[in-house]
């Protein structure tokens, strides 16, 4: 069964008192600079300092809801996932255990270690994904993973639904595009379903590193393309090796998909930190990179705002 | 003519399109620690990374209504306020010149030069006190105020208008106390002028340093009690030598007044950034350590949350 706008509505419905209503972040210096109102959705000062933390908690809420919630969960994460499954396991009283693809940002290692979590860090990802397989047989633990899963999708797709109400709410004008960078594609799957709900006319726009582009490759190809190696972008949200097939049916239906090269990313972040004042990891400037391409290709002939989705603030 | 609630709503009108509403967190574990819920206003994702850009823009944005907007603009802070008045000179391209007292915050320092700001660290507070004075003498520099200033009270105020609106908007309950930190009042004062048009039930506490507590002192004597120097705690914004005289008529009518010692400001620091996972600057600390104590002595006997206001991330 497909997933809707409804089941957005839903995991928002369910998880609204355990998690921050992030803001929307805007600067005059970029409006200027791209003769473009921009805003973005900052989830940087969300539960761990990411999205993820929506898509956790309304994984494991619904398990609790349907007397499901089991007594050990595993899972596999460069760390935001890590982080957020860390933190829902603790606030709801489950042992979790998370492992690490190679070389992950201390801080995030260390938050999963500081919310409760146990953790092993692999020498490879495939390694990381094997381990995980193995204590799911050996162990009968569950595995919440990082974004092939209906609820994970759902509970992601909040962020976006939520500053879509907050525009209507506060009367402000709905945007033209919409713009997230793509992981394993539960983030923008969720994007998809929250928008088109709303208003089908807004645009949705994947956005991936260029060194990472699997999930462009996929979307170009109409057929799920996987790396053998995760690639070393500075965004290391991004390194997936391919997206989910659950995922894959919303992506086919994203309006464009764009990617952009590191030195793009890093140019993106450093004028985001500057001109919003906040911390930003290398992740979420992909989407305004890319922002910045598509904006060069399509020129907006009216006064909506594009919208950028700002995934989180662990660097 | 004293302030009222309707000049907090008009300096809101003004301000709010070149504003970020800063966000409300919540923590399950900091709620669980006191057995009661509280709510945090963020303004670390503010402009300029703290509530001080609301001042400043409202007062600039005023003067250019009024047609009155100065050349050159001079003022004192220790940087916060630097930041936020050098931010909005900028965009409404105004010269601006900052007089530090001694040992600003790097970042502070740095961030203000990086908004075009010309700046001066003095040796004493005093001295940057003279040197402004000097400055708006010799040059016919306009002195924008770092508290002192109904239009700066007033800007100052809806940081906590916009929280409360917010509670009502998404039919949540409304505070039965806000704490905020003093440095020269005019937070406090905008904080308690907007509390008092909403729901005048709402206690609104001040909260500062026990080392710097000429607020406290003054608050306690009915009339304004100066510090010589600069007390020298961790929570630099409140490191103030006297409150302003417009501030202190609304100062005399909070509701209590507490302080905190530098041990306590430091503890509270560390459990709001791990459990806020966001930065937060040691004068925010000090609103949360006072929160503390006036929890042990008040025990509220209603399901309300406690309102803490946290002022920035400048670190």
């Amino acid at each position: 069964m497909s997933l809707t706008h409804a089941h957005i509505l839903q995991a928002h419905q369910r998880i609204k008192s355990y998690i921050n209503q992030t803001p929307i972040l805007k600067s005059d210096v970029i409006d200027n600079l791209f003769g473009q109102k921009i805003l973005f959705k900052y989830e940087g000062v969300q539960k761990t300092g990411s999205f993820k933390a929506r898509g956790a908690l309304n994984a494991l809420l619904k398990l609790k809801e349907e007397d499901k919630l089991p007594d050990y969960i595993v899972t596999v994460s460069s760390g935001n996932h890590a982080q957020a499954t860390a933190y829902a396991g603790q606030m709801l009283g489950v042992r979790v255990k998370v492992f690490f693809p190679p070389n992950p940002i201390p801080k995030k290692l260390n938050n999963t270690q500081a919310l409760g979590a146990e953790t092993f860090v692999a020498e490879s990802r495939k390694q990381a994904e094997a381990m995980v397989r193995d204590e799911i047989e050996q162990s009968k633990a569950f595995f919440l993973p990082p974004f092939n899963h209906k609820d994970i999708i759902c509970g992601q797709g909040t962020s976006c639904l939520e500053a879509l109400q907050e525009l209507q709410t506060t009367k402000q004008k709905l945007p033209s595009a919409i713009f997230a960078t793509c992981g394993g594609g539960g983030w923008l799957s969720g994007t998809f379903l929250a928008s088109r709900g709303i208003d089908s006319t807004i645009k949705v726009v994947g956005c991936e590193p260029d060194i990472a582009n699997d999930a462009y490759q996929s979307y170009k190809a109409g057929k799920i393309i996987s790396f053998e190696n995760a690639p070393q972008t500075i965004a290391d949200g991004a390194r997936t090796l391919k997206v989910g097939d659950i995922n894959f049916e919303y992506l086919q239906q994203l309006d464009d998909f764009l990617t952009a090269t590191e030195q793009e990313i890093i140019s993106a972040r450093i004028l985001l930190e500057e001109h919003l004042a906040v911390d930003v990891e290398p992740t979420s400037a992909v989407a305004f990179a890319c922002m910045k391409k598509w904006l060069e290709e399509n020129k907006p002939h009216n006064d909506k705002p594009l919208f950028v989705l700002l995934s989180g603030s662990n660097v």
